[in-house]
């Protein structure tokens, strides 16, 4: 099984926000483990964390299907995903991650990147075992 | 003030989307006002809109900072919004929209195209406005 942190600063305050990571943490039972590690030295973390995924508008982006590829053939069932705050991650972070990825050329809240994280993680492992949830 | 049609089909069933529409629908009044055409048949209607703006993943993909340029500059205060279902939009509706956006390489369920559409629209206002929203 997939074991997963999320290293980020900042409570989830929007009702609609905790239900919808809720629903999706729900989903991953059984499929993957998702660690939070909400703390404000997040950063300082993230620099001893080995698989370490930084999400930042200037990484690589993926395709879902590539993502799904990438997640199960190259980046290992152990990982970090690191999400700045509102000013982005120091480049000390950024050179330390074993991966920049930018989830799209728009910029999203810091809080919905969780969202869509968890989502993509979801529909990653959906593609790889064929199921009906990717199209 | 700005008139947007979002055209698009199935009824949003989850109690967090239903919550997140309603935060983004609060924080446009007075600056957008939001129809919502929600009709099995909404690909014909797609094809009378004028300014039809068609989210497909083919499309092209902006900035924020840029949408919100091409918002206010090209687009025009007037402008419906197409969003496919798990089929994807039809050739037809396509080749009929003045653009093709793609929010992201990364597939997303299309109720969750509804918020992301909605926060990137409220995004690109603010940054019109120079408002804090934006970082």
């Amino acid at each position: 099984m997939f074991k997963v942190k999320v290293l980020t600063e900042g409570k989830v305050k929007e009702k609609w926000l905790q239900l919808a990571l809720e629903e999706y943490e729900k989903r991953l039972m059984g499929k993957m483990e998702i660690q939070w590690v909400i703390d404000k030295d997040f950063e300082e973390i993230a620099l001893k964390e080995k698989n370490l995924i930084a999400l930042d508008p200037n990484g690589s982006s993926y395709s879902s299907e590539i993502l799904s590829e990438t997640l199960f053939a190259k980046w290992g069932a152990r990982l970090s995903f690191v999400i700045g705050g509102a000013t982005g991650l120091s480049s000390q972070v950024l050179k330390s991650a074993k991966v920049v990825w930018s989830l799209s050329p728009l910029t999203f809240t810091h809080q919905m990147v969780r969202l869509i994280l968890l989502e993509q993680l979801y529909r990653a492992i959906e593609i790889n075992q064929g199921s009906s949830y990717h199209k």
